[in-house]
């Protein structure tokens, strides 16, 4: 089956983002001709603002809002701080077609003036302010972290080639080691696919696994590798993945509390990105390792430390844990008392989880679906 | 210029390794039919043993053996624990064409027999006795680390297709996110390269900068992206670009004691790594940024830690750091006292890293080369 969608979705959102920047600009500037303090608004991102919304199952901001005045002497730095990055972002990053990490953001500072930043995890925090003013991510302005996750599968993905200036496909199956997820992939537009499911998984290791035994096409998936906690890029394009193309998700990651806040976080996002909207899949499925895995194949295992079982009693009182599933595994991981990597199903086979855990994983999670436990 | 090399590199190299294996194995047969207690050699790891060989330009290992005898009852673990790896490696990767990671191969050895290692890195040290054994490298049998950097530019690899079972060519500028360092990349042969030189790039950042202000096609240049200490596999890589491409290497890492180092390691090897051939690049030069970038550019610095001034007064006395250049460097950041990190140049401007540093720095080096400083 092969799945189509409009194109030019990094242009679109390209001009989306430097329209709002120009618009926030104008504000700033209109304020001044009229001779007033300049001020903005911005919502406010305390934790007494963030909850977990019910109907879009992911963080999300309340109503309260905070004003950036100029008037405002202990704001005047921010102020300034703000302007700056959204000046770099429309006039340096998408104007020319730039993209910049965040740490290049916080060094190009030092050019403008004098010590903009103290330290980057200040320019962090403005980006993020930005980001909740224009209500997009700091992707849509073209500035990236460092960090890179990995994909492999049938997809065909289309960008503009900077070289040549035309459009290019490129199908994420070419290179058998996976396909880097940088700017261009999580700028590209998703052209067609032939898989039928998405894995998400941990460990690198587990990741080229996979690969290596033709999972893919075993099971008809595209396998995305997080890298532990997944980067927001990758988080969109599994969410891309699940929205465009109609792909449910599944989350293989190590069986711990850690794993299964892995899967949360692609699931219904985090606290510090609850200005964004677009990172979330609240149908993702987390498929284990379970502590029922644990027991059913003997893994080896290591004991629970004092922070898992804390973690543990925690995520059985949050309230995206509340499906009968989670809570049961949960709570038998704290019977268990023990955790498992996912890389543990190697003490059976190398081919043990294409041969026979997938396979079993995928049938069971079908069944508690039909009983309305997942 | 297009250059070509013999085929079927990673088919040659498995048949090395494998033939070796069952040479080890056969030998330890024998001894048993003799009935004698079996034995085998192996180079001595130890420091004393380890030394800097101003002929290849790299630590190498003396020729102290240790021999581990199962006569001995100390050395009946890992004697067990070493022909397992050596089973393991030459049966379950080698023979049917997979590949495992350093903590699969600890997984797997559970399902052998009860518990053979304590721990992963108790694993990681006997395959490290089969590397020394056998005298190839983990990767030469199938045992990659999860570790990963990245690569640009035009060199076209081929590999043989698992899929299709046929000889694929792709070329590294596919995908302007870079190609990941994986087994196929690691394993392929090289075909042919445009390219006049190698930049090996420290940080993350720095590497998408280049790619996306075209310095692979400024400078005719392959990116390589490091991730800090290159892995095994990346150091491989760029060794044989230099010495099957012929093309110079150039190391652009932050200007601190530690980047100095992560040049030394592609240079002149790690001691970990003193028993293996193939993945040192005598020739790389060291680029910067250096102490006279620092005060040159007036670029935002942090003070030297007590580590760094320790560790570049080490670095004075190392008999690999005895060229004029580096010894000049090294006294002049002792003087400083400060260390920047190669984004600092983006506070210039984003493009001034291909604008201005990266010409003037390769005609300094040429410079000094003349002079031979360098």
């Amino acid at each position: 089956m092969s799945k189509q969608k409009p194109e030019n979705r990094a242009e679109k959102i390209k001009q989306q983002s430097f329209d709002k920047l120009v618009t926030l600009g104008n504000k700033i500037y209109k304020q001044l001709q009229e001779e007033k303090y300049p001020e903005f608004d911005m919502p406010s991102r305390t934790s007494s603002n963030i909850y977990y919304d019910e109907k879009t199952r992911q963080f999300s901001l309340g109503k309260k809002k905070i004003r950036r005045s100029s008037r405002n002497v202990r704001h005047l730095k921010p102020f300034l701080q703000t302007m700056f990055v959204a000046m770099f972002a429309a006039r340096d990053l998408l104007e020319p077609g730039r993209t910049s990490t965040l740490r290049d953001l916080y060094y190009s500072s030092e050019s403008a003036m004098a010590k903009m930043f103290k330290n980057q995890s200040e320019s962090d925090n403005i980006i993020t302010d930005v980001e909740s003013i224009i209500g997009m991510a700091r992707e849509d302005f073209n500035i990236f972290p460092d960090a890179r996750s990995t994909i492999y599968g049938d997809l065909t993905i289309s960008f503009k080639d900077k070289k040549t200036g035309n459009k290019r496909e490129i199908n994420l199956t070419f290179n058998p080691d996976g396909q880097t997820i940088g700017p261009t992939m999580v700028r590209s537009d998703f052209v067609k696919t032939s898989a039928k499911k998405v894995i998400c998984i941990e460990s690198g290791g587990m990741f080229q696994r996979l690969i290596e035994e033709d999972a893919d096409e075993k099971f008809d998936a595209i396998l995305v590798h997080l890298a532990g906690q997944a980067p927001r890029g990758t988080r969109r394009i599994i969410r891309r993945l699940n929205e465009e193309m109609g792909l449910p998700v599944y989350a293989f990651v190590d069986g711990d509390p850690w794993g299964i806040h892995i899967y949360n976080v692609i699931a219904a996002g985090s606290a510090s990105a609850a200005h964004l909207s677009g990172l979330t899949t609240p149908d993702a499925v987390w498929m284990g390792l379970t502590a029922t895995d644990i027991t059913r194949y003997e893994l080896p295992t290591d004991q629970f430390t004092k922070g898992d079982t804390t973690r543990t009693v925690q995520l059985l009182r949050d309230p995206r844990y509340q499906k009968p599933y989670l809570q049961e595994e949960l709570k038998k991981f704290l019977k268990l008392k023990r955790k498992a990597e996912q890389q543990s199903l190697t003490s059976k086979s190398l081919t043990f989880v294409v041969d026979e855990y997938l396979p079993a994983k995928f049938k069971e999670i079908e069944k508690l679906q039909k009983a309305g436990k997942i």
